[in-house]
């Protein structure tokens, strides 16, 4: 199962008044979860749109379990939820750094379009780049 | 039924490289209209904070339907999804400025803490209020 | 003289974990400011961009006098600092909602591009609507 | 000297619809700069806070040379400019990550405050360890 954990250490800009994380941010490491996932599948999300193509975010959901605070490492994983033929989800989980704990649980869709920002079918090469990578065991990246 | 508007211009700050508003920046417009819609009905979220009270999201949903550019007017439209016994609901459309498109859809959740962030019944000063303004036919802001 | 008063309403999103406003939102709200003071003179940065034109960033400075708290109201004062052959300044000062207390100062340089962002002479129709409305005292949105 | 150098990847939430990051995050940056300075000292800015003590912005500035892209990595070298009574400076260059292209210069003065807030001389245990780790040639992470 294609999965992708990296590392994201809080800064005082992420927090808010309440003395922990602000709730969009977790949402906001969501994107880079995301992209690193793409890395570690040997493309970037730049490269796709290069290609030809968008994939907009047409819904996300963000369930808050336990507040992260200053200076906290935490630990965003990231899968890929389905693929359809016209869009893709991805599943969040932001831990605490030694994944004990899971602080906020989450996903988001994504529609593919191309450059006039139409819906079109997501194109081959990534659809076989998944595949191919849950056949193997895909990668584990950090 | 009570309801807040509140209008937001887009600026730059807001927007990212696909030329549209980020993502998040929709939630953090939620917080907006949530903070309209207290002082709408009387109160301020600072003031429930003074009581000894937090409402820490659990949940939040956003579904982006149409995007919103630089410097549009915006018209952000808050009502309470529900109030149950320790948790309060909140639903959100943003709106072009003259209401006739919907750009996002969105809900947030709240659980109702104490200063220890412990779980409490949501206080009757404001159930109370909520209900007298629902049977009055609410105040209507903007 | 050329002078806009936006407010601004402090939310959650602009604090930090010091429970006071982070510091780069004042800088964000600078660009509010600015963008007020475009449509004060009859223009938007949109309408400028529309022509052929940018205005990046070339400096940016902040003086942090006194902090804002969640739910304050501030009042966000831009002026025109000056108008050379291809670079402006604007001035801000950023007070409480009574104008009483300054909290923040600072001021943003930035050049005139085209649009393959090489470095242009100001066009006229700006340098010609500020000294028009520098002439006839200028006027003062809120 | 005490220099410290942090790698950065550009996402999507830092960019804005001019195609490039937007100004206040490179500012967003130099505190994650300071941040990893200060864990490079054997001290991290959790810590001096918890011996009681805060060290607000009091001024910040940022020179843009040269803007970055998404999805592009980035090297933040974070050096200390001084070390007066009651204040300390720290030095910001952004660069690609081949540090051969300077991106953004700047600063931040920040002042020493006890927990009331009151303006208090630089604790020994700071200044002892910036003198120590001068001498010693400093540490070099990354």
């Amino acid at each position: 199962m294609l999965c992708n954990q990296t590392k994201i250490r809080v800064i005082y800009a992420d927090t808010d008044a309440m003395g922990i994380v602000y709730h969009t941010n977790y949402i906001k490491w969501f994107e880079i979860g995301r992209g690193e996932l793409f890395r570690q599948m040997d493309m970037t999300y730049a490269w796709v749109e290069e290609q030809g193509y968008g994939m907009p975010l047409t819904e996300v959901y963000a369930h808050y379990l336990s507040p992260a605070q200053y200076d906290q490492l935490l630990l965003v994983e990231t899968e890929i939820g389905y693929v359809k033929r016209a869009s893709i989800r991805f599943n969040y989980t932001i831990w605490d750094e030694f994944r004990e704990k899971a602080l906020v649980e989450g996903h988001s869709v994504h529609a593919f379009v191309d450059q006039s920002r139409r819906i079109v079918r997501i194109p081959s090469f990534i659809t076989d780049r998944i595949k191919q990578l849950e056949q193997t065991g895909g990668s584990h990246g950090g």
